[in-house]
């Protein structure tokens, strides 16, 4: 350790020009801890990546096409990468944010341009292990240098061993979980299963817009889905349809159904109200209040339907999805402005919990980014309820110093055991291998600490991280 | 220092069988910290607990029976165990929760099994403690040792020096504060007071029943509160039932009363609108609001009640208690079910703190599972108000991790002296050392830090180190 | 740094009687991080002071006379000094809080009586380096000290190099920002840009009394803003008579406006309905929701205005002020008693951002006191919003630990880019030099364990402090 110190200290002022991959990467640099914490995260360096929730278009596996050219591969679709370029005064538009005809090359010199203000950033983390490690570039990104890299990639890009799958096969994927909407046919799943890709790529059932009076077309889409399936215009109709395609979903290979909810709130009706409240939402006349129980409500009949069909439930809660309706109408959905807000589970999900709380069947994982509910809500909930779950630290707080803290503030009630193994939730493919590694590092680090301070035994830590990486996320996603 | 590490990096793999106490256990890795710390915790490590608030039943120590056997003294009872092993799968029944009848070697051996689900956990360290320290226990608990550490703790058991008095003294006990209802006679606190145990074993008066119109049977209990004072039916009739009983805890020993509210929510009204409210709620016509309102009237009651006979007001706000109506219909209350919530001092408290905030001989020590609150609310009240202490890290905080996040976010602007010393809240009487320890223990790490960033001189720290173990519990809580 | 550790160790238990200055003060105790950190640090040291918000009067600067005496200096008007001597159980007019006459010796001894209650907090840091830094006192502060001290002190301030002007040079001082009544004909700040003096005072528009319904005389202050800028009582003269004002400051040099408001608040209204309400609440019959709104929404006007002018916006939110009715009676404002609460700025704001959010020329600084913000509100707008800045730890929160906390929970998705650079906020002119000094440090020892952990290369971290400390700030606001 002395050597890295050293380097670093004695680097200060001179630029470092060359990439090279960092060893010891965010282990603590105490030496001894440190050491504990390489002796850790060797152990499961190498393990299998199981990803039970994400968002990688299943199209990219099933269809094999190379990658366009960098900067679609890294920059457009990462809306990480582009809120940041748009905070710091970059027009959406020039990068190609919801479809804008873009000259890549000139949108990838802005990044570059930029890419020292990801220092520090989760995301700068990721794309310069993607950068190092994936892509093999050596180059340090810049102005300056900025071409040399595009070029550099964009040969990669062409190249057999860098299409998804081989890709896929590379970054040792065991399960890839997409993101699909109820009605998808599924077909390229399908086709994925025929096509003997070591690995799985599982469907995730996601009926946000189908439950949600105030997303845009609801009306609309409910009757699409009760098409679908057949069912009649009522509400057990409703409930029919969602079963059939859940079903559906399951022939297929998926293990979960994912929720995103602004507010985590929940209330129980009789079948009889419940009738009566999807009419009037259907009809267009439900107040404010009526469709937000409508929505609560039916969070709480997707757990009935976990419990009925073995679908592990994900809730991912707290954000304000387009905080800003002119970027909103001009971009479209998920291109940087969705921001957290303040999170109750506890009462949201009580009614949840007072009707299938106590089923074994169930398993609801809970995501947060509001993240004084790690200690408060989630843990304590995790820590009695054998149905729920602590989600991985999610999208703002999926980083190194975020992931300590969530540590911190989860495994003094809960310990290790009650968690939901490491989830990436991303889009950005090439970043999987690196969002992995980090979370083994930092759990690495955590552990390490433990055992640094005596509050664990060494031999505890390594039986634990082996956990975290295979074993707890097969039992909580029934891989 | 290098020693330990070592021995834990070449541990690692191999499988620790045998328990040892660890010198070091929760100090900081870095040498030099850690050597600061080993210095201000050895000053402070054998100084005599002072206990000013738990929940160990009387009658152990006025009765001095040996504990039954090592499931009913160390799992059934603790809902940080059961809680942990409940959402791990085991059913509370099994563990003899709520009375149920149980083979507590059975139990044992399931709570065995789950054991290393606890590592990391406040529970997990406690306990560990406990078979080491107090029960001498060598081999590490697990599945295949499980009749033997239960056969060990079971002959112990018998031995008169594991009985709770011999404990008590072993255990340097300087006070011991119980919990008890408002008409209990105190009979076992004068027995003790009277038998020469080298030690103070003082009640404290819990009239939430008596307060709370939610509370069950609170018209009967009222009715019963007001019969045992020979009070009438009035608002100052139950002012002085309340002011007669505490009278009665003051004479047995009592230096505060303790207030479990979810809301610390607080009203002032005149005696006439009191009187009126008294009447709806004892009636039973009082509406949500109305009985929100004069459980918060209460708690502002008392600390009049306080200023008048100086006992200290002790509040413990923020938990919603029996989450799971189920499992309270099954097992009663405290085994397990209650979670944490959002709590807002500033605004609830300021009524009552409008009234008596000002007051010297008033101290109210408030107690907090939402650990926002520190630097946000109770830090900056108890930096204000005389009247106003910062209590230790309570239930789901009360852990090694959480006290450092505490002492952070307390002390850069209330600093040390504002605080309650530690509580350790238990009913784990055996837990008792190992809880004192722990917080002394992060008290010398955090310590510890600043003097080795130079932030406070050594001397400082050893003076303050010093004070936080003794003097001032003494102080706060009028020992 | 092991003569550090040593030297640490082996004082513990001996008292410390001499102060000297601590080179490696705040730094990481592990010798790799801090060599770093030394490096980091080092780099800007010695950086000019830019103060773009703060509260020291600017007719000290003006007027040049020496500091009346060590009390009125260090004491009584720092109300993070009187509030935890007023929670120890000093009387505020015992301070000389609020315009009570006092014996300023006698005051300071009760100061130094309790001096030790300020080990590790802000306050205690802060005051320690300009005891040794700026006035160059060697004693140790205490009872037995105090007079000594006092006289040494009292000494220093009658000569020529103590007067505020002398120390403005030579703390380095390139720009530092009063806060001003916006009907304040800013004659001291055009004679001090007359006077040579080596560095900028500049104004601060500070509106709040002539937006918020809820302030004392708000009607009569109202008027005479429209008299003294001959508008008519209507909103759009009112409007006028604030851009007037606005335009007076900016010709004074002014750079920002500020706002403190309790909450976060705004609301989007047409000039119709702005021009009612307008004269609703003058007519002092506009109800609570109605003077929120009217509040609210001048809040977004202001950023209207900022749209207009250019002038950077500054909203500090969050605190309860004059929690303590009697205390501000007897002392008036800003006498300790002000106490954070919960703060939402993402729904509070989001009018105003809808409307202004996507303005290149705003400059909107957000200031909480509420740290849970950090990364669940301000760094997710911040990484969104050009015109949001996330402004640095603010009272309670400005300490070395809370600026830690504040940098782990904005980096890792906000970047360092995204901050308002290090705002000190104060009106104690001593402390200056020490609060940046702090935050300084605070920075190199954040930047040297990403560097350690090998998350960022020293050359970065080397070109990250250079920013954090000059262009930053100039940027943010325009200077």
């Amino acid at each position: 350790m002395t050597v890295d110190a050293t380097r670093s200290a004695a680097q200060l002022g001179s630029s470092t020009r060359v990439l090279r991959p960092d060893a010891d990467r965010l282990f603590p640099a105490d030496p001894a801890t440190r050491a504990i914490a390489r002796d850790l995260y060797e152990r499961i360096a190498d393990a299998p990546i199981i990803s039970p929730h994400g968002h990688v278009p299943v199209s990219w596996i099933a269809n094999d096409h190379p990658f366009a050219d960098p900067t679609e591969l890294l920059v457009t679709h990462d809306h990480y990468v582009t809120r940041l370029l748009h905070a710091s005064g970059v027009d959406l538009a020039s990068l190609g944010v919801g479809g804008s005809e873009v000259d890549p090359r000139s949108a990838w010199r802005t990044f570059a341009t930029h890419w020292e203000k990801f220092a520090g950033t989760a995301s700068g983390y990721w794309i310069r292990e993607e950068l190092i490690e994936v892509l093999g570039i050596r180059t340090e990104l810049g102005p300056a240098s900025a071409d040399r890299v595009y070029d550099e990639i964009a040969r990669k890009l062409e190249k057999p061993e860098f299409r998804p799958r081989a890709l896929f096969e590379r970054f040792g994927i065991e399960v890839l979980a997409t993101t699909d909407d109820p009605l998808d046919d599924l077909h390229d799943h399908a086709a994925i299963a025929r096509s003997g890709l070591p690995g799985r790529v599982l469907p995730t059932f996601r009926p946000d817009r189908y439950l949600d009076p105030d997303s845009e077309d609801f009306s609309w889409d409910v009757q699409r889905l009760l098409d679908a399936t057949g069912q009649p215009r009522s509400f057990s109709g409703y409930l029919d349809a969602l079963r059939a395609r859940r079903e559906h979903f399951i022939r297929h290979g998926a293990v979960s159904t994912d929720h995103g909810v602004e507010d985590p709130y929940t209330v129980d009706l009789s079948d009889h109200d419940a009738e009566l409240l999807f009419q009037l939402v259907l009809s267009d006349s439900a107040d404010e209040a009526q469709r937000r129980d409508f929505r609560g409500h039916m969070l709480l009949r997707m757990a009935q339907l976990s419990v009925e069909d073995g679908l592990v439930m994900t809730v991912h809660a707290g954000v304000v999805r387009n905080h800003s309706t002119e970027t909103h109408r001009l971009f479209g959905a998920d291109s940087g402005h969705d921001i957290p807000r303040q999170t109750d589970f506890v009462r949201g999900l009580r009614p949840l919990l007072e009707r299938f709380g106590l089923e074994r069947s169930l398993h609801l994982v809970l995501f947060a980014v509001d993240e004084t509910v790690y200690s408060r809500e989630l843990a304590p909930m995790a820590g009695f309820y054998s149905s729920v779950f602590v989600g991985a630290p999610w999208w703002f707080l999926d980083a190194p110093d975020a992931m300590l803290r969530f540590r911190s503030a989860v495994t003094e009630s809960a310990g290790f055991s009650r968690g939901s193994g490491f989830i990436d939730d991303t889009r950005a493919f090439l970043s999987i291998p690196a969002r992995h590694d980090t979370a083994r590092r930092a759990d690495a680090a955590f552990l390490a600490r433990l055992v640094g301070e005596q509050r664990i035994s060494a031999s505890t830590a390594g039986r634990i991280i082996d956990d975290l990486v295979g074993p707890q996320p097969r039992r909580v996603f029934k891989l």
